[in-house]
């Protein structure tokens, strides 16, 4: 199959670039020193790729993605990276090891409730979101220990650093993020210290294993910070009008791109503004007619992931393999 | 099934809200004189809930929502109001009335070569977006009737006039819109003249249908608009964690939401931001609870729905049915 046969818009994925950026991570992180979050891209047939190159453990954000990567045979050791207040679903899984983050006694309750076994606290270090504070961590595993759950270790996402400029900043910021979890993790006891992301995988030297996962295709905010990844997916669009007056439409728009970090990019064009399945544009050098196919790139991936069904790897005109976005949903 | 039932994020829909919409609207354009917009709400049990009143003709933004219309038996007159440069699966519906917007001679060959019968000139009005110039709309009908397609008329999107504030100055621009339009359509001929949507359905007297989807459900901004229907669809959330500094976390976020006009609503609180999975806020006059569950008000409804499987309709606690949001997808 070639990209021409390809029903637009759909995700595209460069089978280099991404074959690139696992090898790269993979160098740095080989094994369960990365537990990939599979957020980032909602696709098992992605995971397994890392799951080839050694990280077996994996981090989700919905009790969906849990079972999505149960069901695909992915459940040696998955980490639920968030809260929940029924947990039932998740005591059901079978045929997988399932780790739930804790911050509070009535998530404890819900995770001892729901028939899960094992939890991990997950502290607050910084970032206004979930987690418990830091000097309340132990309070909180003896209590999960009393409800009979076992106490896996800790996590804390230092999402508020991720996008700092300048690397001794960053660096000086992780540190003082993770001195937060490490007390934390001497308080609650357990082998896991389990942080960081795409953003300070480099930095994050205090946490036993991180949680990555735009690596993989990488984000456009995330490459105009310098991070070492090739952004390796895109948006395959048809130019559908052309206008004499100086405009263009291609067949993408509000639910095919995920839009929280604005208007997506088109090489050689300035994008005027997008609707529910057009995006507009002026040609900025570029050659465009009707009928063209075009690469999008999306300003925020993870969002836009979330809006496709389908994902296909590709290398120059050819489809190689086309994978479900099965994660999708909750 | 009652909505503390639900799996959180989800879609609910008040009836009593929906079926006022749905009642005001049909007073004011029964029948075929409304086209609702299925793109708006991208769920065929909501369509039938449209043709049990009376209309019977629907308008479709991509080939799927087409497709999927037909597939549950409401194809008695589809029009995608979009242009295609492949209709082959347009062509390939057997039960159904098809037809499709066509702007260029590019679209007038793909539409032929799909096996398309029926078209509408698309007229560009003055937003930049599809459409032929108006001038040149009639010759764009002879060379699809050369090519042997049945020319039903004329469409011509006002987008750019829908959320104008000053009722006067509405009128007097959709005027201005429809001027081009009717100018078209002496050119082009055949009985269509299909135009509006839900900020121009009132003053927008000189089409003989009107293509509002918004207003079932309504957004936000137009209701910021002044237009006299309600918002009848709100995103169930759950309070997963609540931090003592001052600020409190629900479980959905950019892939349960539609983000291009920024952060949702949270009554009686002041949203921060959005992540991937969380909405964090701070109370302003509200009460907030881990385990509690809030109705959260997207920005823009259309990509909000986009990100669901599934939209349940209720009243008061009680869920009274689940319908697919079956319209996804290309």
């Amino acid at each position: 199959m070639k990209l021409s046969d390809l029903t637009t818009p759909a995700l595209v994925v460069d089978r280099d670039k991404l074959d690139a950026n696992l090898a790269t991570m993979a160098a740095v992180l080989p094994g369960t020193k990365l537990r990939p979050h599979v957020k980032a891209f909602k696709t098992t047939a992605l995971a397994r790729r890392m799951a080839d190159l050694g990280h077996t453990g994996f981090t989700c954000a919905t009790v969906r993605e849990v079972e999505g990567m149960a069901a695909a045979g992915l459940g040696e050791d998955l980490l639920l990276a968030n809260e929940v207040l029924d947990a039932r679903r998740l005591g059901a899984i079978t045929n997988a090891r399932v780790t739930v983050a804790v911050d509070s006694r009535e998530t404890v309750d819900a995770a001892a409730a729901g028939g899960v076994r094992e939890v991990l606290i997950d502290v607050n270090v910084g970032l206004p979101r979930c987690g418990v504070d830091p000097d309340k961590a132990g309070a909180l595993a003896d209590y999960a220990r009393s409800k009979g759950l076992e106490v896996r270790g800790v996590m804390g996402y230092e999402g508020h650093v991720m996008l700092v400029d300048d690397p001794a900043e960053k660096a000086r910021q992780v540190e003082e993020c993770m001195s937060l979890l490490l007390k934390a993790s001497a308080d609650v006891g357990g082998d896991l210290v389990s942080a960081g992301g795409t953003g300070t995988f480099e930095v994050n030297t205090y946490a036993n294993e991180i949680q990555a996962g735009s690596y993989c295709l990488m984000d456009t905010t995330y490459a105009h910070a310098g991070i070492a990844f090739e952004q390796a997916l895109t948006v395959l669009s048809t130019i559908i009008s052309v206008n004499e007056a100086g405009w263009f439409v291609a067949d993408l728009g509000l639910k095919a791109l995920g839009m929280d970090h604005g208007n997506p990019t088109i090489p050689g064009a300035s994008v005027w503004y997008c609707a529910d399945e057009h995006t507009v544009f002026s040609a900025d050098g570029g050659q465009f007619a009707i009928g063209d196919r075009i690469r999008v790139w999306p300003s925020h991936i993870d969002p836009t992931i979330a809006l496709h069904e389908k994902m296909h790897l590709v290398d120059g005109d050819d489809v190689l393999e086309t994978w479900d976005v099965d994660l999708r949903g909750w």
